[in-house]
């Protein structure tokens, strides 16, 4: 590792310890450098608006600034264990090319204020893509769910068969589902949109910092203003933005269930596209649908991420070294929650429907509810004409879409109410 | 327990496993009766309007839940074991008391319907109070930061003693926090308003429910549209709500933290009025803060709810029984969470800064800071100044006051921009 | 509530705050505290071998020690809000009716005392029945690997039709899971069996308190020697208890799952008798699983408890009131899971397979491995073998029965080993 | 990425699906590699023994098996993207190598054997390295609690100053506690040790494998009998593993935050060593206790790995791509929780106490529950004791060591038992 900015002549550095210390963290660090140096930018701009720096200072370190980011992207500057983290090698660089210019980045300033708003611009960036996902998510479902209305489809409870259902009512559940964690990602997007450059070391610094500045600058909704919590809201907003994405990693987990089994040799309701597949290395007769167990099994990576940051948390305030391990969870759980996510609109658009298989699956028994409510509707008290329905001797084969069409409720197979769940998603769009 | 709705003549039933299936839940129920009850009059209303019921039948209905909700209320009607479930209570007594009108009040609807409607109902009871509790929280706090902005304490990071703080800073962050905590519960509440009656047993049902009628009956913000999403909302709206509670919990963690430390012989600076302590069963001469340990606490509490709602997720569309457990997650962790919330905003009003204590913890180290940035701000680039300020032989007894007065950044302590939170704050109060 | 033990005179009673210190704590007090009277008995009797006591007073302390126990079972005492806690309940029992003698019983201990040792029976009794109950399972499930050896099933891979498989193979796979599970049981037990007595408040007492009796009267293993480490342990056992538990529970989740599917009737390979279904208040036509269902839920309540626990858990050493809440979370986790196992025995004897439907979904290309290695063991290399027998055109119906027998490998349809399992079970019981 | 095995001609593959599903799989793969090519050479020898590879065929397959693994180890071959996973990477180069003999290798087993195996190694190799650390630090711990059974140490409960404590009862408290760690260990190390080579996909193979070789090849301590629960026991015996390494990060835990308070400006009891601080980079004054804080976070980490399996495992029996996940998760928990204890032992050898700090916090009040109990000693029944103790006015300066002395129960300051630790540790201890 390179010198540390924070290190006394003379005292001895033992190398296992900063390997701990170290960890996998600069590596992380990749994810956020781009937005760190966004910031140095800012806070530059902002030291020269209160006269630390002058123009031709501001001009040299924006300059360093950009190309450092250029050489960053293209991969001539590679961030790795040479240094003790993203925010030392900014000045580093800029000491090294600057000079005393480069040694006066970071006045006013600390690496909890480069974390913190690193990780902000972060968060928000991936919650304006998780909004995206859900909003495309629920595009297709909302698609198929009016092309696909009076398609029947058995209904479950319990994994029993239950009554009549259709291809419109499961695609209409995941069009308002997506619908409303697209509300969410929106929600919480504005909630985390607080700048919270300008806090120190979470106690504000003995100069004038222009933070109004730099929270226009980086294009934030509100300036967090007490330095002090600044430091707080340090993995109590990352839970935050973990709490929207698990919102939809939720319903993808119950989404990725159906199609387990609806791709199962016992149902075979649905046929997936070969590339979702995979083979096995002993069975040569196996197609696995791999991409959805893998789709399952994301929301447990997101429960790790939300474990990790919380167990951390149990802290008086100020900053702790503790909290650099909500970085990785961080990483880790939107790594695996948006790569899922991403796949499901294809996903969604792909599957086909077996009708053969469906249809053997609609049973007689299916349609005893029916007979029920209509022995209600013409006078019966519902609860003895639950009781004439529940003999067999009652059930016979139904038609199931006059079975949907008599569905009239507002969300029910022959009212599905798509027109509610449209007016909503226009309004999450994000429009051209 | 009384006759089960749906049980068929003839059909055994083992005692152990109708305990197991019961468990709790019927006492659980205790705390959604009433909106079960309110629930059940509008969708009696809802059955008027589409014929089911005639005028006279709805009266009696409306009237004997009226009765039913002042038996409850008054103990003089005891939900318990004798019964399946609430849902099923207030079927029996409606058709004890009316006959066939009462065999009526289940026409188009399931449990399924009751038990979503109810906890969305007690949902948006919480969610209200959570956000007043945190905007009284947050008005405390921002009222004794005004008052106490140059009051000294000393800055902490890692627990080690870092710069000059002030009694205005550390009131500010938790203003600050408890705003966002406030504003995370109205959003949630937004979200989760949305009325699940009329999606019988998630597939809907052969009958043109009225539900505009129920949710403007209801107060809902919004119809919940497809009958197969009120299912899969089961749960993961109530990890919505949990979410929100969540965030003013981790603050509170942090806070108890605080007053932990503070109140400790080592740390000396705040004293607790003596109802909030308690003594020992063996040593005479202790008294110890276990409000503020309780409250500490408190976090895990809701940390298990979230856990035992989210394993039962994993789970197929549709109903399945698993979901029952997430009805005493839900209670244990706001139970425990609002309890702890409830009591503080007294706490905070009553707590008492010991300022020689305090003063006696200022220490030169802690001024080293601000001269590097006086440095600075006169020229010298910040990282020679680091250097300079860093030899303890620069270290000299300063004032503490001063100190503040030229943090001048805001948000920090001679500007930590309190009017900015009031306004933030005046947006979230709950009008009288 | 009564007189608090450590009050002083003068000081104030805040009620709301009194019911937010004690909770439901008292309530839960009820699963302890005979064992809490268990080990006053063996305090008093230590303390009568230290000289405190005398043989009158001794005498007099067990006997009313001996009536509580028996009021308390036969529900002449009950323990509720009226008392702090049960600890304190004990005290104030004997001081009531043997004055100053009952004012001796708390000479050398504290309350942290008593809560730890009563847990530490409680923790003893559960882990043992959690062993039996899983040796009994281990024994239903052996008993029907022997007897279903060759019974086919189909063996699944991502939910997808692999191989043929056997009932045998399936029974086996739960009788080695919950011999190991057994095994888990009986370490725990081991690891936890120490006795704390003797520790006061962590820091031992100026008595020379005669711990080598108590550890023998209680039965433990071992005296947990240091008394700072009694007050560690808090939480952590009960933490390894929970371990234990959740290995049993995990493999329950695993077979509920097994069953929930094969009872659907996509499936339909096993029928269950009646009353482990019930039926629903709107579909007639209904019988579901929910006995299943909420073994498979029950695993989700201890991961709570766990997680309750170990967020409690981020404290320095000694005693705080934080840890009160590990009570409730045990009480929870254990009183679920056990009620989930204890009628899990039955459940397995009960089960019926289908055959019909079994036969029907055993298809031709389930033999597409045997065909491999099988012109493998003639010496085609078996990837070669493999990619020949991945022709559909290869594929024929085969006999699952011959398929099974060719299964050699010890584990495997034709070689189950059961009396490996055999012998591990037999050094697991609980001898008659 | 290469060739997949399973890939069948014509079938088009999705870049994006297949980055989804490999995602760091095979990197993850270096970690269990070498104990992949361990079980593929015993997977050989069991090949050899049943007459499907001849003699000659066998050497060259251990031949180049020990090449890749020195290659692997050197340098020379790399495991990365090119590979689907570690499993494929093995038999892809022994077909480079050996043709047709290498076509042989994958013989009657499958990669869900291969990843059960290596893990198993893996798994075992972990909980020795746990045993030892533990036992290193019990070490340490006892010989510390010898060296200083009389230092006084202020002892606390609810962070209050309760009675005198010793460092000696301090040092004790860690030794017994890492003592059960070692145990825990130990059970677990036992209770994995069951070779699962030989299951195939979990439903065995048509070929007699000789199963009671590679258990003895692969140094096993059972065979893990039923096909079907190897696949079971994926993620259970992760599980086992993390919890057993679980009880020793929970411990560090409260051992680090003992130490976080000790070494603040408030206790001043504890110095560390300056190789276990770091500065700041805007306060020029700061050292940093980083070890620290990274310490008592590493149980974060593991709960979140914990988390992150327990959550895939709610599926039916059976191999599902779900269970990829529990690798990353089983190499991060154990990653940080053993990069912490491994830096634990010389961390409790260096550290010095700072007695002047330490004697200014023994305030009288400390000596009153030794009064109470000398009052009840000499025959005052305890709860008068109690009070009358409870007067300030009776409070004196005392004599810590006479104070210690006096506490003569077994475990306590004067009696502090560690030659009972000594007999259990010598039982744990790795023999040179």
């Amino acid at each position: 590792m390179s010198d540390l900015l924070w290190q006394k002549p003379g005292v001895k550095v033992d190398a296992r310890i900063q390997e701990f210390l170290a960890g996998e963290d600069v590596l992380l660090d990749r994810e956020f450098f781009l937005h760190d140096i966004q910031a140095s930018r800012a806070h530059a701009e902002g030291l020269q608006r209160i006269g630390i720096l002058d123009g031709d200072e501001l001009e040299a370190l924006l300059r360093e600034l950009e190309a450092l980011a250029g050489d960053f992207t293209e991969g001539r500057f590679v961030l790795d264990a040479r240094y003790e983290d993203g925010h030392s090698a900014i000045e580093q660089r800029l000491v090294e090319r600057l000079g005393d210019t480069g040694k006066k980045i970071h006045t006013g300033r600390s690496r909890n204020d480069q974390v913190l708003v690193a990780t902000r611009l972060w968060l928000k960036d991936r919650l304006l893509r998780l909004q995206a996902v859900c909003v495309e998510t629920a595009e297709v479902a909302l698609a198929r769910a009016g092309a696909e209305a009076m398609l029947p489809l058995p209904g479950y409870t319990h994994l029993q068969r239950a009554v009549v259902s259709s291809a419109g009512m499961w695609w209409a559940a995941w069009a308002e589902g997506f619908i409303d964690n697209a509300q969410r990602a929106v929600d919480t997007l504005a909630w985390v949109d607080a700048n919270p450059l300008g806090s120190a070391a979470g106690y504000g610094v003995n100069l004038p910092l222009d933070r109004e500045h730099t929270t226009r600058a980086l294009g934030f909704g509100r300036m967090q203003v007490a330095a002090t919590y600044a430091q707080l809201s340090r993995g109590k907003f990352e839970l935050g933005a973990i709490d929207a994405l698990g919102m939809a990693l939720l319903d993808l987990r119950r989404l990725a269930w159906d199609l387990s089994l609806f791709t199962s040799g016992e149902y075979g309701f649905v046929t997936l596209p070969a590339e979702y597949t995979t083979g096995s290395s002993i069975m040569p007769n196996k197609r696995n649908p791999d991409v959805i167990e893998l789709m399952r099994a994301t929301y447990a990576s997101l429960a790790a991420a939300r474990a990790e940051i919380e167990q951390l948390l149990s802290l008086p305030s100020g900053y702790h070294r503790d909290l650099q391990f909500s970085k990785g969870a961080l990483v880790h759980g939107f790594g695996r929650g948006m790569g899922a996510l991403e796949l499901l609109p294809d996903l969604l658009r792909n599957l086909d429907w077996n009708r053969e298989r469906i249809d053997a699956a609609l049973e007689p028994s299916m349609y005893a509810t029916d007979l029920a409510v209509e022995l209600a509707a013409k006078g019966m008290p519902f609860r003895d004409a639950y009781k004439q329905a529940a003999d067999p001797a009652q059930w016979a084969e139904g038609d199931p879409v006059k079975s949907l069409e008599a569905r009239s409720s507002t969300g029910s197979g022959g009212a599905l109410g798509l027109d509610i769940l449209r007016r909503r998603l226009d309004l999450l769009g994000i429009g051209e």
